[in-house]
């Protein structure tokens, strides 16, 4: 009995060419061989003009996309869109974890402060410190552009309190207030799957960090 | 209230290189603005080497990918890998509609002869007549190549079951024989989708042609 993708591997299949670009296809994450393999056909049944945007599209982003040189947002340019906004307050600082999170809070339409995306939080049992985020670029923000706040938007995790304990400790000195995002955000949950409602009240209801009573 | 994706067209997002790649994924079938945006970001933390083989696997595939010249399937060559198999019968061919059900029948591993791919079948609701489709080279091969059995293997409708009885009619008097897949195969379902044991059974169990009784 063969697995129903054995085929692609090992029999006579009419294109190595197809077989390849599935294969490609299927490193996607969430993307299995029969999905891929229609995307692909897909593909294959627009005019050369089609794939030629797609590519092009791809190879445009790896090219040019930087990171913002001030906040760590994916930017097209030495400065993202936000940080480049003279609109956006630039003594509120929303500390994220990942890209993913400041499009789930700009999609809240309830934030009109500037990012810092960390890449990342302290985890020991990863091995990930604080030198290895962008903490230290982060404490010297704070300290060069009179920051008057920081926003912890961090995953409700284990992870993400030890990160917000790290450097509240770090800018304790620094006359810098720090928030965190208030209750509705479910412990365990992932921040980018929070509903943009949930996510956008519980910014607007944030709460004084106050050391110890996270949980 | 907005909607939750309003944010890539409206808002500032940071880099207009990811929105324009989120637009050409998000352009695949099945894929939606969420999805296509955590593809990229996929493709934005691989390194260059990952998405460079990702691009080429395309780029080859469009500018090398032929149609078979005998059969009409997808290949690398002139001639398929099927056509181009010695222990392939020639006289024997199944007929399909598209290159996805010359895949569901050989994942069945049942099929020892050739194929011919149709790229459709006759819909006068739809304007499509014979000489639309490969039909025309059908009969020619029927001709030229000694073919003792056509095996109709087209998706139970009433397109698949006119094209059928066109091309019965067409080759009735050229001593072929002509069979359809087994009862089995559901009426109204796509011949895709049916699993491969029992499209596999279908295939073995196949019967001979009686204008009229295919219903």
């Amino acid at each position: 009995m063969s697995h129903p993708f054995y085929y692609f591997y090992t029999m006579g299949y009419s294109s190595k060419l197809i077989e390849r670009t599935v294969e490609e296809f299927s490193k996607l994450p969430s993307i299995g061989k029969k999905s891929a393999f229609r995307l692909v056909l897909h593909l294959i049944n627009q005019d050369k003009a089609y794939t030629d945007r797609f590519i092009d599209a791809i190879q445009q982003m790896k090219e040019h996309l930087k990171e913002c040189s001030t906040c760590y947002n994916l930017s097209d340019n030495e400065t993202c869109a936000i940080c480049a906004n003279p609109a956006r307050k630039k003594t509120v600082l929303c500390v994220v974890e990942t890209v993913r999170d400041v499009i789930a809070i700009e999609e809240t339409e309830q934030y009109h402060g500037t990012y810092h995306v960390l890449g990342g939080v302290i985890s020991p049992l990863e091995g990930v410190g604080a030198e290895d985020v962008k903490i230290p670029e982060l404490i010297e923000r704070v300290k060069s552009q009179g920051v008057t706040e920081l926003i912890m938007a961090l995953s409700p995790t284990i992870e993400g309190d030890t990160t917000i304990f790290y450097i509240s400790k770090k800018v304790q000195d620094l006359g810098v207030s720090i928030t965190t995002l208030s209750r509705g955000v479910a412990f365990g949950s992932e921040l980018e799957y929070t509903d943009e409602f949930t996510l956008g009240r519980s910014l607007v209801a944030r709460v004084p960090y106050n050391q110890g009573s996270i949980k």
